[in-house]
């Protein structure tokens, strides 16, 4: 997969330039000075010869077949250079040169042309305005970059070319190897979805690690990544979240899901390692690359100093993993092979005068016991350390069956250690804190490899009914689909709702009241009133029909008077619910991700306390159970101050059927059900209230 | 303060070896190779002469007045050298050898004949068990460790002599200078809180970084601790208080508290800075310590390089602070300087091939923007980037107003521009996230110092009749203040309690009930139950004499029954209280920091969502509304969901009065008042149940 564009045999580079300083002299130069392991082939129509090489005008004039155009002439010669290039052969092409969609939108339409013009000729493109790529493989460093990285196993995606430089920068001081580097920029035709895919496959890559602003067609993201996760660990810092964020958990229930919840909840269906910051991306990459997934989540500590142990150990209880003592059998082996003064609990003190040996001894105890699932070896440069010995002592003893991450804290005495450490595929951190992050990393990534097959449940529902309902919507042309609607619909997926129908004048109400017996509940319907309580539009517990007649006719006179302009249909009858646990259930559909369930107590838990919990539909029965066990307010659901449990797996089946509501009818981009009355087990949960927005383009 | 330890004309080194590798060399030879302004004077009884120096059998045998004993003798002959150095006129001692409270009781008894040895002789005595000491002013390196640091702004105690090791590799490796470096050791007799004290008045201290595992004398702490943030700023690493975190949140009130939770709420009163781990300690003292406090929290963002300003502008968001754009006339006029493309707003962007003048430009208008507090300058090095160039730039633009802070990203071709920064005392961080981290801190200490005076009220009490209490029941051996006892402590104390009276038997609770009005409660008195409504010992809303008759005969079979071992006292009958708001109010009297407030909303709020605040007391006016707004229920006390506002001044006051009641008496270890019922403004508060517990040891 990109064969043509990270494993081309031929590159062209049209716009090359033999004047320091331009752009087009720097890729071609960095293509030369990497050593790149195939022809490269200048093109420039004013000259023959460029930096040794010869130049040509046109990338078909070299009779070779050419597979990849790294274009950076300027942005009106872009389209010419593309067709050059198609006519040459070429099957993918780089566009380096700036100047399109990011300035305006002469600049976006002439992005959308080159897109098409590719398109049409069958070619890839990567770009426009991006730095290029690199493919340390075949030597190949096809972007205006300062350095070539070393190889390695982390391959990376950024949608930031200026931060490519930095990262560069930063892999060739650590000493770090990348396998490939890549630039997407405005991302025209080539997505972060393709590049995941595409590295999925490349040997070289153990890790993708990936800075991202936005993400191009959010369910084909969750998939892909998805499937890649699979395969390798996925890194992801998405920035420009907050902004968006912000403007999250407002009074509706449905945009209590902001953009940063949405991308939490699709990296955690795709598996994806989400990084917070720019240190934690590579940090947790480097740890990924470089050793194996820990089977659970005990961590053994080893250092030469208590107060880095103290540290370690308190990173790891706040970060949820385990300091649990060794096995008593090692610990009394270890106790023997150590000084009486040093410490063979978790974490294991090697004392202060600790040589590489000890290091040795302590880190064999911690391999040996099947307890423990993981190791972060602390140094501190004291009078008698020898940080790079005991660097190789640490090295020598790893088995590749559990990992092993160190925190050589410190400058200069202990750099020489973090050569020797990098050097051998041990990730080194210059704080425990950073270490036991990783780790933590690495743990919440195998656990969600370990994880069961997901089975997303299919209801038998009516869905003849639901469509229905949304024709006679889309003739009306209505889009707020109130209560009587709304329950038609949620009844044909099998949700239990009072019985109930709409009257519409007074003795309609009564006779209706009659059949589905008292109490009662009347409320009023109109297509331009959504929030019926605030006009007076609800009243409860009608008893007879003398209380029907009366309610209906002061509904009716009160109604007029605050809502002058509103087309009343007439009232909704329905008999009360028995009282329970009132929950509320919502689906909002993301435009990135599609449809984003919500789960949240009742009243204050949500509107207050915002105690409330999501995931991205299709959700399975684990995943449902998930969402209630994800609020504070779960003690309550499982029975608390002398109230005894609800039916939970009522709720969790209603969010599946959401679920199914929302992943057949995508045009439902917004349902609250509130409140969902839940009994006790053995009960059957109500919906009391439901409305549903729908899409107004079908 | 502390002149002879940290300022001493002569040092002796008892205990000092010419043989490398031992301690006693290390100190010898860092106090001479560290060039140290006085006398060195070794003491070994085996020599007369050791690297060059005069050497002595006794500290008093030079015939010169000694200020400091460095000792590195064995444990056992510490005493000794104690002794002689008093009688060589030593007023400060440096234990550095190791044996005592940390290895045992046989230690612990040693340190102590020591600690008190060296009070009678009046000394001062600093460790045992530490690394020593190192002063730059005086060029004093009397530790044992491998480097000397370079002179600087930052002192630093530590609780740990290994952690000292690598700060001191770190210091030395960023280039950043220290003023004092002080291990504390086992703190026999000097601890943290003499050191503060100490350092606050050193003139070459601007900046105290301390790394602590436990606090001697927590009151005493805080005091200083807020006197010396007053003039300085303390930035503590806190390690330890995970474990010891996972025992709080029990189902008692009190015990919500934890140790964690005890340290914040002790560092937030004394204006402590806190650090979260070992990198946040020196990322946010070298703020502090460089650069001039934020008058507000509105940061300038400048960046060559769009992704990293998105991070920095989420990290910003994210810490609480804010990024607004520059204010119209700047932001115009800097349009004109800058190229085009170039972005304005906030991030300012000056473009990936920015020179050093545009970054220049672009400071000058953050700085001369009187909106804009502090900034963070952003560099990714590019092909045109002139890291150490633009470093100079930036250098010689700032002007010490508002705090500028860089983040130049990458390894080597940016690290000529870091020490370019911290030699001109520039912060500067390898990520945006950790400046924007490090402003964050700078703004929290700056809106502490900015607070206004603490003023705690004094409420005019009854403080007799609470002794009268306490005394009865110190007389008959009890603790646990029951219901009555505890109502009549809190009357005491001005809160409005219901009226009632314990009643012995039917008829006099009839009586009581006459007299006290209609309905009223009935509640089990009994020195053996304490939790009443667990055993059928409470009963509400009576509401005539009969009521009152039948309920006491029920609760005195039942109780008999469930508790056949309690001793009744009888009943305490009380008129019913108004229905209103269900508050808990709580004290705990921490063990290191004294009274510690709790306030929460009743019932789920506390128990299930954990929705509480603490602070310590006495607590002002303004500090009890912030326990109230601390908590997330806070939004139901101010009126939602169609309920008016309560009475939050007399939450507040109650708060006050809890405060200073368990102030003036130390006894009372544990108070709940729960509920406490709040109504309207307007409306008395009512103490609805209450209870107290003493500690056992007057």
């Amino acid at each position: 997969m990109l064969e043509a564009l990270l494993y081309p045999k031929t590159v062209a580079v049209i716009g090359a330039s033999r004047t320091p300083g331009k752009v087009g002299h720097a890729i071609l130069s960095n293509l030369i000075k990497g050593g790149f392991r195939g022809t490269i082939l200048p093109v420039n129509p004013t000259t023959h010869e460029m930096m040794g090489l010869p130049c040509y005008a046109d990338p078909g004039a070299a009779g070779v077949e050419v597979d990849l155009s790294i274009i950076v002439v300027p942005p009106k010669a872009v389209l010419d250079a593309i067709r050059r290039s198609a006519a040459a052969g070429v099957k993918a092409v780089a566009v380096i040169t700036a100047g399109f969609k990011e300035v305006g939108e002469d600049g976006a339409r002439l992005e959308h042309e080159m897109a098409a013009l590719c398109r049409d000729k069958g070619l890839r493109l990567l770009g426009p305005n991006c730095l290029g790529l690199i493919n340390t493989e075949n030597r190949m460093n096809a972007s205006f970059a300062v350095q070539t990285p070393k190889p390695g196993r982390i391959s990376v995606i950024s949608q930031s070319g200026a931060l490519c430089t930095a990262i560069l920068d930063w892999s060739m001081g650590r000493g770090v190897g990348l396998a490939k580097l890549i630039s997407i920029g405005n991302k025209a035709d080539l997505s972060e979805i393709d590049l995941l895919a595409a590295l999925a496959e490349d040997e070289q890559t153990r890790v993708i690690a990936c800075y991202l602003e936005s993400i191009t067609a959010g369910d084909e993201f969750i998939r892909v990544a998805e499937s890649v996760a699979s395969v390798k660990p996925v890194v992801i810092l998405k920035a420009g979240t907050t902004a968006a964020g912000g403007k999250a958990a407002s009074s509706h229930t449905g945009s209590l899901a902001g953009a940063d919840i949405a991308y939490g909840a699709a990296f955690r269906r795709a598996g994806v390692v989400r990084a917070d910051d720019f240190e934690s991306l590579f940090d947790y990459a480097m740890a990924l690359a470089m050793q194996p997934l820990p089977k659970g989540d005990n961590v053994a500590v080893i250092t030469n100093a208590g107060g880095p142990g103290i540290m370690a150990a308190d990173a790891i209880e706040t970060r949820g993993l385990k300091v649990q003592p060794l096995h008593h059998e090692i610990s009394s082996s270890l106790k023997e092979k150590l000084p009486a003064a040093a410490s063979v609990g978790n974490p294991i003190d090697v004392l202060g005068d600790a040589d590489p040996d000890r290091y040795a001894i302590a880190l064999d105890a911690a391999l040996d016991d099947t307890s423990v699932d993981g190791i972060v070896v602390i140094l501190t440069p004291q009078a008698m350390s020898k940080p790079a010995e005991t660097a190789r002592a640490v090295i020598q003893r790893i088995r590749g069956t559990k990992p092993v991450l160190a925190a050589f804290m410190g400058g200069a005495d202990v750099l020489p250690a973090r050569d020797e450490f990098v050097a051998a595929n041990l990730p080194d951190y210059p704080a425990p804190e950073r270490a036991v992050a990783a780790l933590k990393a690495m743990c919440d990534y195998a656990a969600w490899r370990r994880r069961p097959p997901r089975v997303v449940t299919r209801f038998p529902v009516n869905r003849r009914r639901v469509e229905r309902v949304l024709s006679r919507m889309a003739r009306s042309g209505r889009f707020e689909v109130g209560e009587a609607d709304a329950k038609e619909i949620l009844r044909a997926y099998d949700f239990n709702v009072p019985p109930g129908q709409i009257a519409r004048d007074a003795e309609e109400a009564v006779a209706v009241a009659d059949r589905v017996g008292y109490p009662v509940a009347m409320k009023i319907v109109s297509p331009d009133i959504i929030h019926k309580s605030d006009f007076g539009g609800v009243r409860l517990g009608l008893s007879n029909a003398g209380q029907v007649l009366d309610a209906f006719d002061l509904m009716m006179v009160r109604i007029a008077r605050r809502a002058p302009e509103a087309k009343l249909t007439g009232v909704y009858i329905e008999r009360m619910c028995k009282p329970g646990r009132e929950v509320i259930l919502g689906m909002h559909r993301d435009p990135q991700f599609g449809p984003m369930l919500m789960f949240g107590l009742g009243g204050i838990f949500v509107e207050v306390m915002k105690d409330v919990s999501f995931h991205l539909a299709p959700i399975t029965q684990e995943e449902a159970m998930e969402m209630l066990m994800g609020t504070r307010s779960y003690a309550l659901l499982k029975g608390a101050r002398g109230q005894g449990a609800v039916d939970l797996g009522g709720i969790a089946g209603a969010l599946q059927r959401i679920s199914q509501l929302a992943t057949d009818f995508p045009r439902i981009v917004e349902m609250d059900i509130n409140p969902f009355i839940v009994g006790e087990v053995g009960t059957q949960p109500v919906v009391a209230d439901a409305r549903l927005t729908l899409a107004e383009a079908s």
